[in-house]
């Protein structure tokens, strides 16, 4: 079933490119007089990320959290049919049964074209998706849970490892 | 090959759960006495978001984003070893050919696990995902290029719809 295939979080690919870590940093300073000697000694402090190319980990990121939008928008549209549109809600479950969520401009693009009902439907999910970025989506919230979750994944690891080299010692 | 198995940006499945997209406001607000009929207003604005249980899209997100990130560190290390330490550089490639790197806790739990100098790659790898994280990743360059996505996806669907039936009627 197409639907059951998953998105690639990342290319594992480690194919050379440009270094793409600076950016913001890169550009051109403006050389003010009074100012030469500090923005000369302006330089990247970024570690060297390879492999992205032209496009940034941050691109790829957006890319991601993009598909991810259309996914939840998707969910709530439904969500939203479920209680007042039975049809309209089973017309759409089949369609995600048919078709990949993985590419949501893709999954957009092929709902529009199969109906006029199912056109009404995509042109509302592409809305919900706009209107959850901008409005509902917490991104704060994102980078306080990625910090915290590299930290206590971080301080785990070192402590499993250290519990299970210290049992192993003890045994011997 | 297990390194070539690629990571679920979502879960597919539509089980029904509690709402869980009104964070933050869901809070028992201080009912101070001269605030009470304002405190009272407040009600969630936010759009329902069925299917993520006790966690939160925001949750999800960031997981992705940590596995991301483990990806981002690999990269990074494997990029500083090559050129002054080949020795590890293929040592670390292997484990890599070996070990999957979607989910980047287990990777950095097997890569400690292989060999005292595998050990000190992964606390390396630890390090560098957690500095990232916190110092190199443009978090604030994350959301806009999610908005312009957004923005840029939905113009171009629906033109190149537009166009496409436009194509069509002139042709009947």
């Amino acid at each position: 079933m197409e639907s059951s295939r998953i998105v690639p979080l990342y290319q594992l690919s480690f194919f050379p490119s440009k270094p793409d870590s600076c950016r913001g940093f890169a550009s051109p300073t403006r050389q003010w007089k009074q100012r030469t000697t500090r923005t000369t000694r302006l330089h990247c402090q970024k570690m060297y990320v390879p492999g992205f190319g032209e496009a940034s980990p941050e691109a790829k990121a957006a890319t991601n959290l993009h598909n991810f939008f259309t996914y939840i928008a998707v969910k709530i549209v439904m969500a939203q049919l479920e209680s007042y549109n039975p049809e309209a809600y089973v017309e759409l479950l089949e369609f995600l049964d048919r078709n990949s969520l993985n590419d949501g401009n893709k999954f957009c693009a092929n709902l529009m074209r199969e109906s006029s009902r199912h056109k009404a439907l995509a042109l509302r999910i592409l809305e919900v998706r706009s209107a959850y970025c901008k409005n509902d989506f917490e991104w704060e919230n994102l980078k306080r849970l990625a910090f915290k979750m590299v930290n206590e994944s971080n301080t785990e690891l070192m402590r499993n490892y250290v519990l299970e080299t210290s049992h192993e010692e003890g045994d011997k």
